[in-house]
């Protein structure tokens, strides 16, 4: 078909962000503007990624969308809203311009997806947005030591979406109010150096306590928004019995909107870390596919750490762990294999 | 044995109470002086009390103390500074005193004990400690509707105690620290307006909203302390689905430094809020002693009710609920068979 030489098709990955500091609450709805700064960390595509093609066309008579294969309605004001400054970048195309400012209109936290390493999302002063951007403070060569753990916990029960979620907790919780104004600022600036020096005492503490205080707020909504469950809680209990073994913090965890564990740990303590959550969660079925993404050495546990724990073992509890690092930003493919879209313009059939 | 004659006892009883501002934190350690003031319901002793015999004799040769019929060091600290204000009292007896500075000595809540019906215990300004007192805001009869229901949940593991926990909030917790200054205040003029007005609405609703504040700032507290279970969540989301299926506040949940929820409600509410407690929490064994104290018509729930609770049921979730309302403060007990202690100053064998 004639038509089909008209169409132009690119495909590229972006990774999944870990906030360290939160994001939880907008200052306006529309335009995606945070009520405080927060920072993340950019996790590898090699574990985790999201992959998108788009195509454009002469014959194209519509703007059509696929999500994980099926159609969504592409008039929704998300979707409308990132579309439209597409467009407005479209004509300025091949000048360089900020993308975070796209990005922030679908989904306030995926700005931080557009950098590699380690990024911060500052909350900007001005009304419409435009330094509302994202920016990264360090590259993912900064710190190779560092790795990151996916503890997947069965979630039991449906949870509230983040966007119906943060609203509720702007207007109820007087307490996030004061976290955004008299709290984040200073552990931004913390945060950044801790990154910079690559303190991981520092950077794990403050990530812990960030986390913390993030839920703290959501319980304090009204009604009250409980993410974590009695799984998250036995791990954060491991986290802090595993450090105090030790005598100084050398793992730390976060919770986003749900029941999931980030752990974050140096290269060193991974093997020792795995170990204890086995201990702790000993896997249900297959205990070869309960570790996915990097390989971990297998190590035995010390009889002194195996007391230190102190837990009744609670099997299952965790499904699996993916062990990742720090990775890069998005990637444009070459390989014309990788497009989503045929040369119709519709998705391909699953392989 | 002529010494008996010279021995003098009392025996008195003393209630519960359930805070509904909480009290969490100290600004003193030694005098007891909290961070912020509280106000609660004393819980009526037909359920729920505690009994306590004191006997002086001219025998005697040192101070003794039985806990639940067991012996304790006389010599710990708070029992020591209770014992040193009694014997000032001693001095002045007949003449009235402030007996909640003694009370508050021994555990702070406990000064809130001292009266029926609804106390605030005021946070003061002195150093000394000599305005950090409880006063009665109504009497017991003020409110004769109000019900309150204990649901029992099976604890799972060791919880940290009230004394540590709220050291370590009142060193951790920046939340903690803007609720006890900008919070309480307001939410303790608003409190007292309600019990005043018996206004149910507002009555429960700052009482959930309070519940969930306290409990956010353990969560803050570094490392974070957690008191509620998936089973207390249940029961959060069990009295939110209940009120909003009938379009206001009939039910309000508060919980202590543990997993059991005290539910407050008006009389004509209780059997179906019952009911629904069965339906979500189906008593494990004997149904018959699922219920305690108060007697609570049976009634059938509503096929809506039933929908719109939407729970998957959580057997034994619950252990037992007792039913009980507000009541007085201490009694002195006239039946000189009610001592605990016998003609020799020592415990009586258990009955």
């Amino acid at each position: 078909m004639a038509s089909e030489k008209q169409l132009v098709a690119v495909t590229c990955t972006a990774p999944v962000n870990i906030a360290v500091i939160k994001y939880w609450g907008k200052r306006d709805e529309d335009l995606i503007l945070p009520i405080n700064s927060s920072l993340s960390v950019t996790l590898h595509q090699d574990q985790l990624k999201t992959t998108t093609t788009a195509a454009i066309s002469k014959d194209f008579t519509e703007d059509r969308i696929w999500l994980n294969g099926r159609e969504e309605d592409v008039g929704q004001p998300r979707l409308q809203a990132c579309l439209r400054e597409t467009y407005a970048l479209a004509r300025v195309y091949g000048v360089e311009s900020d993308l975070s400012e796209v990005a922030r209109r679908g989904s306030g936290s995926a700005c931080r997806s557009l950098y590699g390493g380690f990024v911060e999302w500052q909350m900007g002063e001005r009304a419409d947005g435009k330094d509302s951007i994202a920016r990264q403070v360090a590259p993912e060569s900064h710190w190779p030591e560092l790795r990151v753990l996916i503890l997947v916990v069965s979630a039991e029960k449906k949870l509230m979406g983040s966007t119906a979620g943060m609203q509720t907790s702007v207007e109820t919780s007087s307490l996030l109010r004061f976290r955004a104004e008299s709290v984040v600022p200073a552990r931004m600036a913390e945060m950044t150096r801790c990154v910079q020096e690559r303190d991981f005492q520092g950077f794990g503490q403050l990530t812990m306590k960030d986390s913390n205080q993030f839920h703290a707020t959501c319980l304090d909504t009204f009604p009250p928004i409980s993410y974590l469950s009695d799984t998250s809680r036995r791990i954060v209990q491991l986290v802090h019995r595993f450090n105090a073994h030790h005598g100084q913090t050398k793992v730390a965890y976060t919770f986003d909107a749900g029941p999931n564990a980030v752990v974050f740990a140096l290269d060193d303590t991974v093997p020792e870390f795995v170990a204890a959550v086995r201990q702790c969660f000993p896997p249900e079925l297959n205990g070869d596919k309960f570790l996915k993404g990097l390989p971990v050495r297998p190590v035995p546990l010390s009889e002194e750490l195996k007391a230190a724990l102190d837990v009744d073992p609670t099997p299952g509890g965790v499904k699996y762990i993916i062990a990742t690092q720090v990775g890069p930003g998005p990637q444009i493919l070459d390989d014309r294999q990788a497009h989503l879209l045929g040369p119709d313009g519709l998705p391909k059939p699953a392989a």
